[in-house]
């Protein structure tokens, strides 16, 4: 059994895809949690339009704050949080963590904060596409930077809180620190983005009769193609450094099957991808290993690392 | 309603994922048709392991009869033929068409053969594989370059009999040249089996963190690295020129992209990708324009040109 209790109330500023989903989960584990969001809703849930009233009602209960929005949306919140809610520990949703926490850093706000991305989604957003169920079996990474410098309890409590957040909407909690998850998401998330992108445009150039023709391959290899273009730009404008790297990969990839492909063979590219794809299929969210940690326990920062190599789920006891 | 007679028998030769299918849907459809298989099968339908039978036995009948082994077995089974069955009419189902092509006119048999590709298949390969239904709406290629030139009565009845084929098995038949055919799919096939393997490497790179965070735009992204790697390489080695051409332009429109990240943006490849993907996604099997054709009279064959530029699915009367 998985150990999932919430030592507060959980706020969720930005009531979209995620922080709706994760409002309804709450809700139904039945864990106190109210939310804001910009535009009304009309819903029964214990929500609001006031940014204010939420974050004073947060300090007020020492409450988790959930930054919910898009990455454009953070820094503003971030100052709205430094005034109403200055002693509130808190977390995010947002799918770059290096960025994120540069704009944490900058104001001074470490030790009140334990970054977090849920990777579960769907080609929909906002409230109404929000559904309960949503992180079943997902990763959720929670990132541990400021458990390598000099970290509070007040800090270390956070950090379980959010990994019993992650449990208790049945995610997976994986330890990461920024600059890895940003590196492995450019990789496995946003570069999928590019090449989907770049698959539509040669299919469409292709005119009527291509598209007539196009069948499992190119649907399934275009389809998160159909993500909104200013969500993408937030997803890989935001992790350009790594991004490059993993596109510079990718392309350094296609360029050798290129000159193959050119004198007659593609054997090198189908044998090795397959081979990789294989080991990809051969891992799934059954087979993440589990680690048991006390946090602010003598060597716990070496356990996370450990957990962290191996793509390891954690709980937190 | 379709029309869909055969004129003849079907005759079979390689019984796996396709032919094994078609063999099903055929014998559903009470149309009369047999198979070759090179290893024998333990099954009631009307198949043999002896080639020279079968193909003697679809002279007799005047059988249309269709290749359905992969590329490397097309030239073998083109000498047979010409040997046991040198009167009969004969279609295919290979992925690429101007190979096939190529091996057909070598032979001095452009008169006897309509070139075939159904757009339809699963990860799956072989008898074991086979199934009923698998052609339902899929497109399904028929070349007519020799109606270009000189092609007597009996070609105009073979190709009228591949298009009622296709109809009888539920599928859409859709007119292109071999070059234009082989263009369309190493933009919608092809290209795609290469980005995914590429994605699977770079996935892969990141070692067991990027594994065990990849979600749905990495797994669909590289679901087709799946493929067995010699089906990659009959795919993509046969149409090499094609696909260097579809290569070069992923590669030019990543190279962009590449450029505009390095100076902070996306926006272009998000915004025209999105936009290429959503007209994609409004053509659908349904919104194929149908034209209905009499082979043989008065300008069909610009009708056959007109129906390709749309990717239009035909019905012959």
């Amino acid at each position: 059994m998985i150990s999932a209790k919430l030592s507060r109330p959980v706020a969720i500023l930005g009531l979209g895809l995620i922080g709706g989903s994760l409002l309804r989960d709450l809700h139904a584990a039945g864990a106190p949690a109210y939310g804001w969001n910009r535009s009304p809703l009309d819903t029964s849930f214990d929500v609001t339009d006031s940014l204010e009233d939420t974050l004073r009602r947060a300090a007020r209960d020492d409450a988790l704050i959930v930054l919910a929005t898009p990455m454009p949306a953070i820094s503003s919140l971030l100052d709205a949080l430094t005034v109403h809610a200055p002693t509130a520990v808190f977390t995010d949703v947002v799918s770059v963590k290096g960025a994120v926490y540069d704009l944490v850093r900058e104001r001074g706000l470490s030790d009140s904060y334990v970054g977090g991305h849920p990777m579960a989604g769907t080609a929909e957003s906002g409230w109404d596409a929000s559904q309960t169920g949503l992180f079943e079996d997902a990763a959720w990474v929670v990132t541990y930077d400021h458990a390598l410098e000099a970290c509070s309890p007040r800090w270390t409590q956070a950090f379980s809180d959010v990994i019993h957040l992650a449990n208790l909407v049945g995610a997976h909690a994986i330890p990461a620190l920024a600059a890895r998850h940003d590196s492995a998401v450019a990789r496995i998330s946003h570069l999928p983005h590019l090449l989907a992108e770049a698959l539509a445009l040669v299919g469409d150039a292709g005119g009527p009769l291509a598209l007539s023709l196009a069948a499992g391959s190119f649907r399934d290899g275009t389809r998160v193609a159909g993500t909104a273009p200013d969500l993408v730009r937030a997803m890989c404008e935001n992790n350009s450094d790594a991004l490059l790297g993993a596109l510079d990969e990718a392309l350094a990839i296609l360029q050798d099957a290129r000159a193959t492909l050119a004198g007659g063979s593609v054997s090198e590219l189908a044998v090795d991808g397959n081979a990789a794809y294989e080991r990809y299929r051969a891992r799934g969210a059954g087979s993440r290993p589990v680690f048991r940690l006390l946090p602010g326990e003598e060597g716990w920062v070496s356990q996370l690392q450990l957990a962290e190599q191996q793509g390891a789920r954690i709980h937190v006891m």
